[in-house]
């Protein structure tokens, strides 16, 4: 009670003493070779070795050291505002007001950001965002994210069925725990789309899950070919017991949309095969190509009638994506239908432990399911930002495909949603022997060396997963149009310089 | 893209279509006898059937329902805000301030909030709390949370052992997930107190750890007792492999403060067993009782010296406790020393998957490691509004126990800190045969007909942790002074009739 007040220094704050506490001890009881094996085998690739890379040569700029290159351009993660988007007014103010109630009483907010901000508190113990809400979110934000998604769909949604979590991550890991067996009988396994989010696979690793990948079509746009969800299932019948599907609609790493037609063949696969079904669909705001539509799993479901209507699924969706990019706001929310009663009470007392997801996150979700509408005061300049954003981010997705297609030995598929380019590089067989003789991949081989010279970090294909003997990476169409273009080109020099030395 | 902005409603949102949602489907193929049986296990009392069946009638009462008292009150969880304790006004503002950052160009915020806020947005990429920090958190938050200990305890504390988490609950568990082993060889286990708080039992549970009990000593105030542990240990060792204990200090739900001479015989103990520590502290700054001071496991484990101080320790610490109480904010921190560098680096790599704890969490934090100083604009202000939640807490604490050790049949022990006070009942046996009858423990019927008859929401002892044979309950000591007499005397007058009842 007293130290926390103690402003005194009792010693300094220079790093003369830092070496002996951060050392190992000596003789430690938890070590590599007694630890949880299941999270030494887990891996997530859009945090990996060559983004402590990247930061490391950030901090070596920052020191002086001299590069080729001005500056680091990380195109490696989904992360708008980093890269220099711009939050979106209205989801601000309402947070802001939440946040510091007195601010209710000044004229500097909008009525209509005020009017959710009073909903919200109006929902929260202690009319305070620092109380616990129920572990599934507040009823009245749960409220709203049903009305969001009957108004997107057509069809009714049941806000119980709602479940808000700290980003779409939490949710999807709190459904896939439902499906571990520790220990007993066969091993249980889940259906990943290759190239994945590895959310996906570092989840499977750490829950002790088989991951069982079906490939998606490079060649028809990434699109899901129903024979090989069968040839999939086939092989990985033998091996383990398969319980639930992911889709990750529109897609990452791949930016593809499906079709329509595409989403009923998964929903009868799932069906014959007893499936549950994983709808990723953070990415539904983000559709820019003409032609392409998002249609939500539940949607599809609920037009194919019964008995698809009346499939397990769970819908994921976020406030880190879309036109709004909140990624550290972290906001998210699980519309989870048709789960077995007792399985579904199991669900919510399994979150309960873990008390609540932050409410200000929750809020955050509030603000993207219940925008001003045409009429309230901050309609047309949250359009004019929204539209702004989105059309943006149409011209990006156009313009990294477009070049990336342009360059020799580089073959891009159209991004037609999502915040990804995923080509492809044809790397010359002298690349692959001097990526072989360093110890790596030759995808990372490649990105290592790209990051080295021009200062961009992206992330190779084996994170994601790829055919054997094919070789990809990951970027993001995030950076602003500029720094954009200015990325793509020392891609491009970096390029013709690579395959010019291993041909 | 299109239909997030269809504002005409294509459907009622009333509640017509809502049954055929929610109901199970016909053929789940999740099911209970399928599902992951760890999650069947698991139990977290303070959100359980109790306070589940005290919402329900909050709605009644809502909706016309007559009963016997005017309101529900809610003393099951420490969530201060919810009754009515108030937020302490420099977090918000900072808080605010990163969230809407036109705000700094105000007059309407003190200079040092602002200058808090601007270091906090100079920590986030692209100057946004709308970025995904680095999966341990933003670097000059954790150097704050390392300067606050270093202050607190006299010993250096380094930045990079920090790990900022969402609620201390998250790090626990992140921390406890290293050391399970599905599968393979003796199940590990892990010592937590008896009373203990249901985190531990239910995430060992959800781990297929094996939760290893030592009694605290309710007749020496819940001291912890040396020949407990041991008696403990050895118990436990011919059925499990036991790596770590857990310690609560202040106890929760027991409400005592340990000596230092109890921690020195705790860490000497582990030492001997080759435990690894966890020292949850998330009540360092509650601590009431003349007499009784905290004392962090680091501070003694470095005034000790080697090889003590050289002892694998996780210390854990919250925003959601304290004088602040902001639970639904989500912020906290681990303190992680002398752990192996190699399950060090998997710990990292363990969280990252989960990308970042949320940002304004972090912040929250650092307004309470980094609070105003003497001198600066908010301190006067800050330090009133402190010292008054503290001292309130202080009278709250003394008179629960007092009001308490006033009604016949009832024992409790000095409430030294934390905010809860863990009375033993002297239930008669006509008491013990009725609760039987009914299908439930006694504790469980007492606190069941308490809830019913007066509205009082307590958890019982049962969800905790108790010696067989002896009953208790735990109640917060968090409903402001009017409310708390308001529900001790409904608590004396419900007692008096129940032991008439069953005399």
């Amino acid at each position: 009670m007293k130290s926390f007040r103690q402003v005194s220094s009792l010693l300094s704050r220079s790093s003369n003493n830092k070496r002996k506490m951060s050392q190992s001890a000596a003789q430690a009881n938890l070590v590599l070779d007694n630890m949880n094996p299941c999270i030494k085998k887990m891996e997530y690739a859009v945090r990996g070795p060559l983004v402590i890379r990247a930061t490391a040569i950030e901090k070596e700029i920052e020191a002086g050291v001299q590069k080729p290159f001005p500056n680091v351009i990380k195109a490696n993660i989904g992360d708008a505002h980093a890269m220099g988007n711009k939050p979106i007014t209205f989801i601000r103010q309402v947070l802001a007001l939440i946040t510091h109630p007195p601010l209710l009483e000044t004229n500097e907010f909008p009525e209509d950001a005020k009017d959710r901000a009073r909903a919200i508190l109006k929902g929260c113990r202690g009319a305070s965002v620092g109380s616990y809400s129920d572990s599934p979110g507040i009823e009245i934000i749960r409220r709203h994210v049903a009305d969001y998604i009957a108004e997107r769909d057509g069809f009714p949604a049941e806000w119980t069925n709602i479940m808000l979590c700290a980003g779409a991550s939490e949710g999807i890991r709190a459904c896939l725990k439902l499906m571990t067996n520790p220990g007993e009988g066969k091993r249980p396994g889940v259906m990943i789309p290759i190239p994945q989010y590895p959310l996906y696979s570092a989840s499977l690793a750490e829950y002790n899950m088989d991951q069982v990948g079906y490939y998606l079509d490079e060649d028809r746009n990434w699109a899901l070919d129903p024979a090989e969800l069968e040839r999939s299932i086939s092989e990985a019948r033998e091996k383990c017991d398969v319980r639930a599907i992911v889709i990750i609609n529109p897609g990452n790493p791949t930016g593809q949309v499906l079709t329509r037609e595409n989403i009923v063949d998964i929903i009868k696969f799932a069906y014959k095969e007893k499936l549950f079904i994983f709808a990723d669909e953070v990415y539904q705001h983000n559709v820019y190509a003409e032609g392409s539509q998002f249609h939500s799993f539940k949607k599809v479901m609920n037009e194919l009638g019964a008995p698809y209507n009346q499939m397990e699924m769970a819908s994921f969706m976020t406030c880190s994506k879309g036109y709004m990019g909140e990624c550290g706001i972290r906001g998210g929310y699980a519309e989870v239908i048709n789960m077995d009663e007792g399985v579904m009470a199991m669900l919510q007392k399994s979150i309960s432990a873990k008390l609540c997801p932050t409410v200000i996150g929750q809020a955050c979700m509030d603000a993207v399911v219940n925008p001003p509408r045409p009429g309230e005061a901050s309609y047309e300049s949250w359009d004019a930002e929204v539209q702004g954003v989105l059309a943006s981010l149409k011209r990006r997705a156009q313009l990294v495909a477009d070049t990336l297609n342009s360059i020799p030995g580089f073959k891009c598929n159209t991004v037609q949603g999502a915040m990804y380019a995923f080509p492809q590089i044809m790397l010359p067989e002298k690349a692959i022997a001097a990526a072989k003789e360093a110890g790596q991949a030759p995808d990372v081989f490649y990105a290592f060396n790209l990051l080295e010279a021009t200062g961009i970090c992206i992330i190779p294909g084996s994170g994601f997963g790829q055919r054997p003997g094919t070789y990809h990476f990951r970027t993001t169409i995030l950076p602003q149009e500029d720094v954009t273009k200015e990325m793509l080109g020392r891609l491009k020099d970096f390029h013709l310089e690579f395959m010019n030395k291993y041909s």
